[in-house]
């Protein structure tokens, strides 16, 4: 089943901090049908940032790397091999296919994405047509969690459980000293990764008690109005108020609140940035201070922070979220090494989700076409009204992160 | 030695990660002393909000709280008591010493920074003339690391801890996509805590290898012009640079250069707001875009974090900040008990500071005076340069901050 010639594995898009997992999975998957080791299989070849390395000859031999030091480089957040944004076009495409055949790849596996998962599909499609024999497959990744079929995407879970820790301990700061506090949280057009802050509140409690108490996803039309009133009722209440805001807050027309205040960029996807920067928080912030302020009186205090890349590589990741990414990249291995041509891999619950779930999933092999360049968002069941998750979703995400510290107060 | 009444402690200023160790620690050193259970030291008070509450009679008893509960509150980042930034003026101070005659208090506990201290240091002095018999102890507290005398101040090991496996984390994502990145981290006008950043590189790498490669500290004058230059520089020979700034730098006539771009407030203490805004990042980058496009080309990226108040509470503290928190709270408790009617506990470190030293520390007590409101900075010997902290800063902070991840790359 198998056809000599190598494997050449590449990373693309935002690292997390478990896609060199992945990366070490493909390897281990590779080994164990004989690669490396004069086997069918030959070389491993790693793009050095992803298919603009490999259309420039810019290749690392990773078929010798000892299995300590990889489990090293597993463990290690971002992408080792380095990442891209390129977004191929045809032209691109043909000199990635041009580039397989000088160097013999006869295996192609590709960690990222929707976007990513889409280059892969054009390469595909591309040495289908040309007749050159390409086992082509898709690794997921990413921590926006925004893949199709997949329950759940590696990288997600660690994000989440950053954004977890880091709001339950921002709870605890915002409710030492009055005030509102405003964290702006990653995940582009779903609210998988903002979501995520409401694993800050006890499991028994309620927003009222245990923060934050308004969360606002880029699946709910964002309005400025409401979201003032929102504040100011809980701050009226409480003389605080702990917010969570996903980067991509868009209006009811789908325009993105955060672009309007980032003098950014737009990537070759497409995307305009929407991270690296502290504007919409503090666009936010400045805000709610001349909109609360009474008449006559001192504003309140209100503070922003932007969690930014750190949430997408703080090296604390989720022990189920490295096991799954090292399970996709050798399940990935595994089929390609067993004659599937090509493909993306899957993660599937196969658990029921509830409070009491013993978590379990598998992994699935899904046509390429199926998460290509496609966007899923937070389903309905997910949200609450117009500023929370609910508890379906707190279930869905509970299992995920790992263990959380346990606090307590007076 | 004991004279009978209460103990009240209260917390102040910025929360962290450990400061209620301290707390604990307090409550130890009192019921070792037989506080609570029928002995001298009738009850241990808690103060609600620092001195406002204590003001406000909002008095929380903590004499019969389990060991248990003590501790998992002592795990607990930010101010369990809740905090204030209120600055006792002559009047205030009167009222608290009022309270203390009220409630019988005649142990008077404060957790806190530099203007804490000073608060402590006027009730002290109020004490003393009034005839009052007051035991005044000032706890060190701030993540700052700006206290006089003491080695290093608890609070500030747990976020240094957070600074540099943050900045660990952001290198390695740097490193994968080319760009310009520049962290912002507190720590008001001591560089201690942006300095822990250099804690990023592994221990035998020169920065060029390992980032950040360019810290800038509030004790070295920050030139606009020479920032440009030093960024441009590893841009060129790199297509990348990553960079620590601190929140608080400041040109040559000491004017902060983050207050020039934060439209924000300043406390009862005078301070200015330096933290919860992005804006002093986003400007460093938009200065850095426009000053480094090539005529005719597309800018750097250029992307800006600020790692905002989750740097002070991150559920993750170092095992020796944690330990020596909670020692500082007992050694006070102890001096009080033993008879010794005021001062401030300081960290003295008893190792010498090296690449092979074997940590230790005492507890020493000292006069208020010698903390009061004065502010330490970064020694000279810490300071490499204009853009870089020295070798002796790193054997200083090193064992302080507990193990941190190994990682590796291709």
């Amino acid at each position: 089943m198998l056809i000599p010639g190598n494997a050449a594995i590449g990373q693309s898009g935002g690292p997390t901090a478990v896609i060199n997992q992945s990366l070490a999975g493909v390897i281990d998957g590779l080994r164990e049908s004989g690669a490396g080791a004069g086997g069918t299989i030959k070389k491993i070849l790693g793009m050095r940032h992803g298919v603009r390395g490999l259309t420039q000859d810019d290749l690392h031999d990773l078929s010798d790397i000892p299995t300590e030091r990889l489990d090293r480089i597993a463990n290690t957040p971002s992408a080792a091999l380095g990442s891209t944004r390129d977004k191929p076009d045809e032209t691109y495409c043909k000199r990635i296919l041009q580039s397989c055949q000088k160097h013999d790849i006869r295996y192609f596996f590709y960690i990222g994405g929707n976007d990513s998962s889409d280059t892969c599909r054009i390469v595909n499609e591309l040495s289908d047509a040309s007749g050159y024999e390409l086992r082509c497959f898709h690794i997921p990744k990413t921590v926006d969690n925004d893949l199709m079929v997949n329950d759940h995407t590696p990288g997600w879970p660690s994000a989440a459980r950053f954004v977890a820790k880091a709001c339950m301990a921002d709870f605890m700061d915002n409710i030492s000293l009055p005030g509102i506090k405003i964290n702006v949280i990653m995940g582009r057009h779903a609210g998988f990764l903002t979501g995520a802050a409401a694993l800050a509140r006890r499991a028994d409690r309620a927003r009222s008690t245990d923060g934050p108490q308004l969360i606002y996803l880029p699946e709910v039309p964002f309005d400025l109005e409401r979201f003032i009133h929102d504040v100011a009722t809980v701050y009226d209440a409480k003389d605080r108020c702990h917010i969570a805001v996903s980067e991509g807050i868009q209006d009811t027309d789908g325009n993105s609140i955060g672009a309007m205040f980032i003098q950014g960029e737009t990537d070759a996807h497409g995307n305009v940035q929407l991270s690296g920067s502290g504007a919409l928080g503090d666009q936010l912030a400045g805000l709610l201070k001349a909109k609360l302020t009474p008449e006559g009186g001192k504003p309140p205090r209100v503070r922003a922070d932007t969690f930014g890349y750190i949430q997408r590589c703080f090296p604390d990741a989720s022990p189920i979220d490295q096991r799954e990414a090292r399970g996709t990249g050798r399940f990935a291995a595994r089929l390609a090494a067993s004659g599937d041509v090509d493909g993306s891999v899957a993660i599937i619950r196969t658990s029921t989700a509830g409070p009491d779930e013993h978590y379990a999933s598998e992994f699935r092999r899904i046509d390429l076409a199926d998460v290509a360049a496609k966007t899923r968002h937070m389903p309905e069941e997910f949200i609450e009204g117009t500023n929370d998750v609910s508890q379906a979703f707190l279930h869905y995400a509970r299992p995920l992160v790992g263990e959380l510290p346990e606090f307590d107060r007076l």
